[in-house]
C-alpha cells in the first residue's frame, strides 16, 4: 500500500501547467498522537489554485516547491488518534492532491453530515464554491427581490451557484460565459434568464438590452474586459462582489484597464473583495441552507469528474483552457 | 439696483476656464407666489463644479449653456412670499453665481442657525464640504480608534475636515497634498500626523514608512496616480471612500490605470462612492456635530476669500491650478 502524491515542481508565471507538477510514491504514513489518516476519495480542482501557487501578494502563503499541491478533498477516516474523528467518518478538508493525507484536526473543514447526498458535493455546491457564492452574494451583494444580478463565469462552480441563489432570492440573473454549451447550461440548467457569450456577443450592447434599469449586483469572478463592460451599466447603489480575477493571466506585471473610481462615485456604487477563509464560522449555516435547496431541487450543480490521480497535473491548466463543463473533480476511489 | 449674473457661455472639455463664462446684468427680480428673494453675501467655488458643467455621465444634470452657473451660496432673505422664510433670515442653498437669487423653498438647503459663527462656514466646514467629510468618513469609512486614515487633497475643504474628524475619532491621519505650504497647513493647522507631497515625495515609499500596518481607510478625492500608490498599501479589510476624482482632467476619454480588483480581493477591501445629495436627510445632524467641534476648537478651517463677482469666471480654473490655500469663496457683500 503506497501513497501517490502530486508535488509542485516549479513555480510558473501564470497558470501552472502539467510539467510544473510531478507524481511520486511514498509509504502510507502512520498517525501519531492526535493525528488522523484519511483515504482521499475525490480531489478538487479550483481556479483559486493559480493564486495559491503564485509567488506574488495573495491571501494565502504560496505552496512550497517540492510539497504536495494544496487542495480540498473529501475522504474517509481510515485511522484516527483524535477522539472527535472515528474510522468511517466522511470528511472534507485540506488533504492535498494525494491518495492519503495525514492531518491534524485543523485541516478538516467538516464532517460530511449530508449522507443522503453525494459526498463529492462537499467540493462544489456544498463546499467552498457554493458557500462562497452564498455568503458573498448575501453578505456583500445584499440582494433584494426584483433586482438584476449579473454573474461572470456564470457556468462555473461559484458562478452557477451565485446565479441560482440570486434567482431563489427573487432576483433576475444574467450570466456571462463563453461558448454555446456553457451558455445553454446557464439558461437551461442554472436558471439564468439569459446568458451572454463574451467571446461572440457585444457584451455592452447585450447588457443594455437585458438590464434596461442597470445592474444592481455584479457577482464577478473575472475582472478584465468583461468587468469593464459591466461597470458601465451599473445601477445607482450597485454592489460589485469581487470574488475572483480569472480573466487576468498574471499580476506579476500589474495589468491596466479603465479606471473604476468615476463609476463608483457617479453611481454611489460599492466594490468589495470576498475571501471565504474569513467566513469559516458561517460554513455550517451556509451548507445547511444550500443542502436544503439541493434537496428541494431549487439548486442544481454540474460535476465533471476526471479519473485517477494521473489527471491532476494537467487539471488546473485545463480549467483555464475552459474545457470543463461543471465543477472539475478527480476521483480516486 | 441690478443683478449681476455669471453665465455659462460654453461647455469645455476638462475644467472650465474664465472665457467659458460671461457676466451680464439684469434687473433684480420680484418674488411671485411662494418665492423668496435672496441677496447673496458669499458664493462658493467647488471642485465638483467641473462635474456639474461636464456633459458626460454624472450625478447631476449639466448646467445649461446660457444659464447662471450652479453654485451654493449664503445670503440674506430680502423679500419673501413663503411664510417659512422671513426678511433677515440667513440662508444657504443653491443660489448660483449672482448677486440676487429668486428661489422657491426647494433651493434653500437650510437656515443658518449658528449665528455665533461666520456665515461663510456654511459653504465650507459647516457646509457640503464638512458634511460630506463627516458622513462619508463615518458612513463608508467606519473609523475605529487606532486605525490609520490616509486622505488625498488633504489641505482642501473636504480633505482637511476628513483628516481632522478621523483624528477626533481616535485615528491617525496621514495627508497627501502638493507643495510645502499645503503640507505645513496639513500638519500644523489640520492635525495630520504627517503629510506627503505627491509632487516631490516617493508616495509609495513614504506610505510604507508611515503606515507599516497598512492603511485602514483611504479617503480619496483624487483617483489617478496618487490612488494607485495608496491602493498598494491597503490593510486587510480596508475601506476606500471614493469622494472625488480631482486628478482626472477629463472622463470624456476614459483614462486607464492599474486594475484595482486584485487589491480588493486579496485585502478583502471595499471601495464605495459617496455623493452628498443622497444624504440630505442627515445634514442638520452633521452640521450640529461639526459646529460643536468648531466651537470646541477641535475642528479648524481655512478660507481663501476672493473679492467681488468679477472673480468668479477664473475661480474654478484657479482651484484646479492649486493656487488656493483654504476653501475658496467669493464675497459679494
Amino acid at each position: 500500500m503506497s501513497n501517490r502524491r502530486v508535488l509542485l515542481r516549479s513555480r510558473p508565471t501564470g497558470v501552472a501547467q502539467a510539467e510544473d507538477f510531478e507524481i511520486d510514491e511514498q509509504p502510507v504514513p502512520v498517525p501519531g498522537d492526535g493525528e488522523i489518516l484519511i483515504r482521499n476519495h475525490v480531489l478538487s480542482v479550483e481556479p483559486a489554485m493559480r493564486g495559491w501557487i503564485a509567488d506574488a501578494g495573495n491571501y494565502a502563503q504560496p505552496v512550497p516547491i517540492g510539497s504536495v499541491m494544496r487542495a480540498l478533498a473529501t475522504g474517509e477516516v481510515v485511522s484516527s488518534n483524535d477522539p472527535v474523528y472515528a474510522v468511517g467518518d466522511l470528511v472534507t478538508g485540506w488533504f492535498g492532491w494525494q491518495d492519503y493525507a495525514l492531518v491534524s484536526a485543523g485541516a478538516i473543514v467538516r464532517k460530511i453530515a449530508e449522507r443522503d447526498l453525494p459526498s463529492s458535493l462537499s467540493l462544489g455546491v456544498l463546499g467552498i464554491n457554493g458557500v462562497t457564492a452564498y455568503l458573498a452574494l448575501t453578505g456583500i451583494g445584499q440582494p433584494r427581490a426584483g433586482e438584476t444580478v449579473v454573474v461572470s463565469t456564470a457556468a462555473g462552480a461559484v458562478g452557477s451557484a451565485a446565479g441560482q441563489i440570486a434567482r431563489i432570492l427573487g432576483c433576475r440573473a444574467i450570466g456571462i460565459t463563453k461558448g454555446e454549451a456553457k451558455r445553454r447550461l446557464c439558461t437551461e440548467t442554472f436558471g439564468f434568464e439569459a446568458a451572454i457569450d463574451y467571446a461572440e456577443d457585444d457584451i455592452g450592447g447585450r447588457l443594455a438590452e437585458l438590464c434596461p434599469s442597470g445592474i444592481d449586483i455584479y457577482y464577478d469572478n473575472t475582472a478584465g474586459a468583461i468587468s469593464d463592460a459591466v461597470y458601465r451599466h451599473l445601477a445607482n447603489r450597485a454592489r460589485v462582489v469581487v470574488c475572483g480575477t480569472a480573466a487576468i493571466q498574471s499580476w506579476a506585471d500589474w495589468p491596466t484597464g479603465p479606471r473604476v473610481e468615476r463609476h463608483l462615485l457617479v453611481k454611489r456604487a460599492r466594490m468589495e473583495g470576498f475571501v471565504i477563509f474569513d467566513h469559516m464560522d458561517r460554513y455550517e449555516e451556509a451548507v445547511a441552507q444550500l443542502a436544503t435547496w439541493v434537496r428541494e431541487r431549487k439548486l442544481s450543480y454540474r460535476e465533471e469528474i476526471l479519473d485517477g490521480i494521473e489527471a491532476c497535473p494537467d487539471a488546473l491548466a485545463g480549467l483555464y483552457r475552459g474545457e470543463n463543463l461543471g465543477k472539475r473533480l478527480i476521483r480516486l476511489v
